[in-house]
Formats: C-alpha cells, structure tokens, sequence
C-alpha cells in the first residue's frame, strides 16, 4: 500500500519561530517515513494547496531543515486567504480535494491562529461533508496570543521577550538624556484587540520608578486627562517617562487613537501610527521633548534574541501534531498546557479545532493594575516563564546564518486553478 | 604629594557601548590608583562640574564597574549642552575651574562626539587662557559614526549590526506575506546628515534580489519617479521591497522628506516620521500595502545585540584615553586606526583635537552604488568588520542584567552655581 503525503502551510502574519514549528513537523514526518509519505508545503499558505503550488521538502537536506529552527519568517510563504463556508464556496473544497487526490495527501498540517484554524476546521470536515477523509491537525501560532485553550501562542513568548529587553534598552537610554532632552519616550507594540505583547513590557518594572511608567492597552479606554496626569507625575519624580501603547489603543467610544484625523499635504487621511499621535498629545499639552519608536515586524522577526521556552513550545507544537495524526486523531490542535509556574513546567495538551476557531481570548481584568496602565502581579507570573532563556541563531560575519531553502515545486499534474 | 583626580563625562546621545568606554577609563584610573586619586564622573555630562553634582566613582565595587561593559545608555547621565567660546561665556569656565580646584580636579575625560570633542578642546585651553592647567583626553563616541581622524566612532558598530539584522529579520517577514498582504516594508533609521547607519543595512544585500532593495541616504538628493519605479520594479522582480531610509533623506532643495507638511486634527504641524510618509508615497502611487517601522531609541541602546569589535574598540578608546594623560598627552583623543581589512584588525592611534572638534565626516560618494540607493563593495569592505562578533550580556530570568549604579555625589564644597 502506498503511504499517504501530508501537507503542511503557514497561514497568518509570520513569526520569530513558526518555522520552529515546521521544523517540528518535517522532522517528526521524516522520522515516521515508514508511516507517512512525502510532506508538501503549501507555497504561500493555503494558496499552495489551491494553485497546486507544492514544495517538495523532500528535496531539503537534514542540515537545512534543522536550521529552520533558528529562522524567523515563513520560509514556506504565508498567506492572509480564509476559506469561506461550504455553502458559500464549495469550489474551492472540491479544487483542495482535487489537488490532494491528485497528490495522494492524506494528512493536512495548518499553522496559524484563530482564523487559521477555522479554516483547519473546515478542513477537517472534507471527509464527512465531500466524502474526502483526512486527517486535519492545526499547529498554533501567533505572536498575538489570542488563541483560547492553550496556556499561551508559540511566536508571543519571543516577541515578549523582545519588547521587554527594547523597553529597558531605551529606557536607559532616555533616562541618560531626559535632564536636558528627551523626556518622554514611546513605543508602539502590536496589539489590535488584545494588549498581551504591550503587558509584556512590564515584566521589566520591578520597582518604584522602574519603566514602563505607563502601558496602553487595547481592553482599557484611553482618558485623555488622567493619563497626561500620569506622564507628568512621571517625568517630575522620576526625570523621564516611558510609555508603550498597543497599536489598538483607543477612546471608550472606540475610537483608535492612531486614527487621529491627521491629513497629509496631498489631503490624505495619514494611516498609522498611535506612539507619534500619543507623543504628539504630550508635547502639546505637557511641552516635554519626546522621542517615538514603532516596532512593526521588527518585533515579530526578531529571531536574533527569541525566548528559548518559546521556540522549544514552537518545535514541540509542530512535532505533536505529527504524532496526533499518527494516532489517528483528526480536527485538533496541540495545546501548551502550563502544569507550574515555578519551576516553569509545560506539557502538550490537545485541544478540539471547533473549540479554537475564531475565538479571541483577550487580556483578563485582573492582569491589569488598578490605574489601567500596569500589569499585575498575577500578570506578572502568567508572562514571566515564557521569555525565558536564550536560543541565539549561529552567526557568521556578524549575522545570523538563516536558513535558506531551495522551496522546489513538485511536478503539477492538474490544470491551472481560476479562483471565483 | 596629593595625586591629581579625575573626571569623566558623558555627552550627547548615548549609544550601547558608551559604558563600555567609561568602564575603560574608570579600570584603568584605578589600576593607576598610584598616579591618579579619585575618578569622578559628572552627573549629567559637563553639568555635573557645572553644579559640582559628582559622582564619586570609587563608592562603586568592581562588579558594578565590570558590568557596565554590558550595559547600554549612559550610566552617569549625559546632556546635550555645548560650552560657549571663552569670549561669549567666560563665567562657565570660571565655574569649572572653580569646581576642578575644589575637588582637585587635574584630568578630564571627556566621552562624546563632534560637538562634545569641542567642548573638550576648550578645556584643554584653560591652563592657557584662564591659568589652570589641567590634562584634556576625549573619549570618541557616536553613532553618526562622524568624527574625523578615526576609522570609526564606538556605537556606530552596535547600531550597524543592530538595523542589519534587524532589516534581515523584518524581510524575511515581509517576504513571506507578499503573496497576499504587504508588499513594502519600510525602515527608518537614524542620520540626520549623513547615512552610515543606513548604508549598514546594505551589508545583508549579497546577491542580487536580496534586501535592502532601496536605501535612501542624506547624501543623496531624493527623486520621487526615479524611486519609485525602482520599487514597483523590486515588488515585480522579486515579489517585496525593502526599503531603509535614514530620517535626514531629503529632496534636492533640501526639504526634508519627512517634513511633508502633515498637520493634524488640532492644526499642529506633524513632526516626525520619514518612514510613514514614504509608505505613504508608495501606497498613494503605486498602491501598494506597506508596514513600516521607526527604530529610533532601540537601535542605539540594543546592547543585547551589540558587536563585539565595538565592544572592544570603545574599552580601548577609554582606556588609551587614560594611558594617554598619564603618559603627559593633552587636548588629544584616541583614535581608531584600521591596520587591515582582512583579517580586519586595529591598534589605537592619537588625534588632536583640534582637528575632531567640529567636523563631521560624511559617507563617501564612492561608497554607494551607481543608482544612489545601495551601497558598493567598497563600502561593504569598510562596514564588514565593524558588525563582527556578539557580545552577549548575561541573562536572567530572560531579560540582560544591565549594572544599576548607586552614583553618590561627592559632598558639596561650593555655592550654587547659577547659570546665566
């Protein structure tokens, strides 16, 4: 009997370890080639699947494979594409069992978060709804933290860390300077609707004085007042002021900050940007001289200094998702399930698909302080163990040695795919 | 015979290796405990000798002092304040006299760039012109990497490997998303007035399609078509483009690219940000989706990631500053003097300061590319080396162990100064 292929894509904005994750998985199939056949991965996510885009990742060595352990980005491509229902597009089904048939693939990786794994779900459904049974595992990811079930998204744990160690960087930075110049320093963070990687920051205030003097989270309205009371409080009794803001910070009516009316010379709607909105208010109001960065996917990539608990989580995620397939388990996900907080200890859980699909799990009240700009101590706890340690990439010539991959696509066999 | 004492100070901008240096200089003041008396450091920079708020550097134990080798910011306190000519001002340096004679002041290190060497030019003239003589050293230090005389400034290093890396990183990210979501990713990065920081980013581009696909330099007047079909071409080429701008690019009048004329919804002018207005241009023209990001602070004071030559180099330089005064040198500086390319290797040189004070050494024309916006082998020869080697800080519980200094003033023996 000929083995059954698998099939695995990245799915969703990449992160510092999703390749970890990949790792996992082309290395558990690797081990289990008595069990499984070839893995493909989709070029570009789902996409992969849908244009008959399959990379051979047979044709990788060992040694290439292994360094995608220590390499941000997808090394598969990524994709933002979510399937929509049976009913409202069944085509796309039948063209994914189309190309699975025609590939013998019987085994469908997903790594993503929550939208991600609605789409993993849906997969998982092919064999009762079209009469094409595979076996569908999700593999978790997101820097956001989102996803429910699990104790914590492999990707958040490095991004943590690195807005923790950035925060303290700059922090010493502005605190040398704020006597005759910058006072106020502003980081933005990611952060649409849950205010986990800005929480992270305070994981560095460990004593009066200590920054970040203020966060601003997605889940607390933002008071004009009350929080240029508290820069200004900061910067007189401590000489400078360090903010970091979600980029989802907003009025209690909604209102994004970072959609602050601002026109360009062209008459432009400016797009983007809270931390210089936010350092804008405090010049105006308070004359302190500020300086604003915003990390973008300089904090979701930065592999160079990833938590080492993050990318072990990340391999082991992509590895169990092989072993639940084998085991003949079908629509579910491994969850990281935290069984200590000191000693950190973690197993792998399982988690169902319909569970996980589309549900957000914010940032609880209670991880919150009193004045809505500070984590707690039970924040503090929840986040600590999840940027522990280091696992730095090798380096040569002064930069990191990341894994490059031939990505060849295997011979298609079907006609060229016309999306609706 | 009562030793002469010492004073350090930190000036301007700080960098990740500033401690570095002063950890050299306050070593080395101490392995000559036989030759100088006590070290203090100003707090604040001059402003220190200015208030006499003297940090009694000796109160500090060995560890503290060792540790600021790894620990980014300035430790002291800097300011961003530049002497007067004797002429306009001569109560300044009344005042210092008055405070080096109170605390038995007869060296004086000085620890910063262009304007800060000048600052320490002036010093080095008050046994000529006010009658106290006292023993001048600068210490280089910037990230400009700006000053003349030496191959290199310390920090410059740092920040160099940080934003290659960093620009690594974010496109590996922005590669895999392309396919469906952004297109363009835009860095900015610090010069104002000249683009070392930003040629760094070229050291990742090794073969062609590689990022960055665009730099944009200070030295090179802004050409809004030229530029963007150059984009247009990458994003068709090779799927993405990568662009890294230093915050000084400007048009060929001079106008800054980031002063677009932006105002807001209170009628402020914008300020700030060349990085959104780029992404901007491009969305507008081109249509194309971007991500940007503004490293600002986070470039200069990431420790975590700092090479290890100007690690090294910025030791050196606080040491020979040390050796040179006791060696009778004064109104000097040490300067870095590349020996070879490779293997790259340096010794220590002397610059007069006379000759630093106040230059500012741009990037060379034949360092970057034909089309103005990459960077040639030539320049790739010069910046290599400088990015080489990690330095890691120790870790704990995930995040560096950055020296946290006690810094007690010496007791007061002088009025209150007030300047005028």
């Amino acid at each position: 009997m000929t083995l059954k292929n698998a099939f695995y894509a990245q799915s969703g904005g990449v992160t510092a370890v999703i390749n970890a994750s990949a790792c996992g998985v082309i290395e558990t199939c690797r081990k289990n080639s008595d069990k499984i056949g070839k893995l493909y991965a989709g070029r570009n996510g789902i996409l992969g699947a849908l244009y008959e885009e399959l990379i051979d990742t047979s044709l990788e060595s060992d040694e290439s494979i292994a360094a995608l352990k220590h390499t941000p980005g997808g090394a598969f491509g990524s994709c933002r594409y979510k399937l929509k229902s049976f009913e409202e597009n069944q085509a796309e089904y039948e063209r994914l069992i189309e190309v699975f048939k025609a590939h013998n693939i019987g085994y469908f990786f997903y790594n993503g978060g929550g939208d991600s794994q609605d789409t993993a779900h849906k997969v998982s459904q092919l064999g009762e709804k079209m009469g094409y049974p595979i076996t569908c595992i999700g593999v978790p990811k997101t820097v956001d933290n989102d996803l429910p079930v699990t104790d914590c998204c492999p990707g958040f744990g490095s991004v943590a860390k690195y807005i923790a160690i950035s925060t303290q960087e700059a922090s010493l930075d502005v605190a040398s300077m704020a006597e005759t110049s910058t006072k106020v320093f502003v980081l933005e963070v990611m952060g649409r609707h849950a205010g986990w990687i800005a929480a992270a920051a305070g994981l560095i205030n460990q004593e009066a004085g200590d920054p970040p003097h203020a966060i601003l989270f997605p889940e607390v309205a933002f008071e004009k007042e009350k929080f240029l009371a508290h820069v200004d409080l900061s910067v007189k009794e401590y000489g400078y002021c360090t903010i970091v803001v979600s980029e989802g910070a907003k009025y209690a009516d909604g209102t994004f900050l970072a959609d602050c009316g601002s026109i360009d010379a062209f008459g432009h709607k400016q797009l983007g940007g809270v931390a210089p909105v936010v350092a804008q208010m405090i010049k105006n109001e308070l004359g302190y001289k500020y300086h604003w960065a915003v990390a973008d996917y300089l904090q979701r990539s930065a592999r160079h200094i990833a938590s080492k608990v993050d990318v072990e989580q990340a391999y082991a995620v992509g590895q169990a998702a092989v072993e639940f397939a084998l085991a003949g388990d079908n629509a579910v996900m491994p969850a990281i399930i935290r069984t200590s907080d000191a000693p950190y200890t973690w197993k792998i859980g399982k988690a169902q698909l319909s569970e996980v699909a589309n549900v957000e799990q914010k940032l609880p009240s209670d991880f919150i302080s009193e004045n809505g700009m500070g984590i707690t101590e039970k924040a503090k706890t929840y986040l600590a163990p999840l940027i522990q340690g280091e696992d730095f990439p090798p380096f040569k010539n002064g930069l990191p040695m990341y894994a490059k991959l031939s990505n060849q696509l295997a011979s298609k066999k079907l006609d060229t795919f016309e999306p609706k």
